[in-house]
């Protein structure tokens, strides 16, 4: 499958490099076609990756994961063109922390809304679901490197993309079934749980943990 | 022990409950003392019980919960006198959700403050500990009724109260350790992860669940 990422961090790296390795063709995106994280990481990770402009990367990709800093995502997004990205999946991992005034961070945007929904505001004709984001990018792509289960969450306001986006995350990443949240509004709770990520990261001396639901 | 309950719903009439068929001598406090609810709580909740107004409950109790709806909660505890919970540790329960607006429920404060700070700032001879609100009342006081292992957190600015809460906890309710998050600035992400808590109540449709941390 050809995989778009947009954005050159970490979690983007971290995703695109578990893509590669199972076989799908990632491209990644960023401002510029010169970016030379993006130049690193596609010349590292072999002949299925390439890099681009986010409106190449978005134009290239099925589908597209947003990996971009949740505190500049609407801002990067600009460049995409919707319509290199209509009718296709976004899945949205990021958050929208800001670490500017230092410990804990703080939310950009939140409560009354969230990240998710103003990226499918802004992109209406994309089928947004918000994913994976509650968790650290090493277990986003490995939930066996934590011992026992423990919990993913798809939310968006297509069903079918939010069903078609669990059955991604088991296939591609090995999530027993993810737990469906229903509409975007969820992406709210989903965003607004990284402030006590954040402290229980800082508690706990890790970022190997996640959130199980025990019921 | 006697403990002061400030709050006459259903968080309120649980924790008392338990307390009192623990052998606690248990005051329900609220704005006036012929509250109809808090009089019918003490009449059937035995001889341990008794209610009075939120200062005779504060000036009663060793230690105090609150347990007044988060909306209201700075306002209400404007007449417990903050002399009668110097020195004392109020545990925080409450959380800022306001339902008045419809689905999904927003935080009445959130992001750069909380309530348990605002109550730490409010009562500034009081140890506040924010702890339990991040679940439903009937798991606060009886965990087992969730299968396996599952979390209880404490935030507070003294050391000392919430080793003393994570005791009571133990030794009143039957939880394993809890969660140490540090100052009350944690109040924050606890807060903030309940309209998460809401939502999965909406998807898993039972309030018998709770956040475990699998790491």
């Amino acid at each position: 499958m050809r995989i778009a990422i947009l954005g050159t961090g970490v979690v983007g790296s971290t995703i695109g490099d578990k893509l590669v390795s199972i076989g799908h063709e990632v491209r990644m995106g960023s401002r510029s076609a010169s970016n030379e994280k993006a130049r690193d990481w596609a010349a590292a990770a072999g002949r299925l990756a390439s890099q681009g402009t986010f409106a190449d990367a978005a134009a290239f990709g099925e589908v597209a994961f947003n990996c971009t800093a949740g505190v500049s995502s609407l801002a990067a997004l600009e460049s995409v063109g919707a319509e290199n990205l209509a009718r296709k999946i976004l899945l949205d991992v990021s958050n929208p922390l800001d670490f500017s005034k230092g410990m804990p961070p703080t939310l950009t945007i939140c409560n009354t809304d969230s990240l998710g929904e103003a990226i499918q505001r802004r992109f209406p004709d994309t089928r947004v679901v918000k994913t994976l984001g509650s968790m650290n990018c090493k277990v986003m792509v490995e939930p066996s490197r934590i011992a026992g289960d423990h919990d993913v969450f798809v939310a968006g306001n297509d069903p079918e993309a939010r069903a078609q986006v669990s059955r991604w995350l088991q296939e591609w990443f090995g999530w027993k079934a993810p737990v469906d949240l229903g509409d975007i509004t969820a992406a709210r709770g989903l965003e607004m749980w990284l402030p006590l990520w954040v402290r229980l990261m800082g508690t706990l001396h890790t970022a190997d943990f996640n959130l199980k639901l025990a019921r």
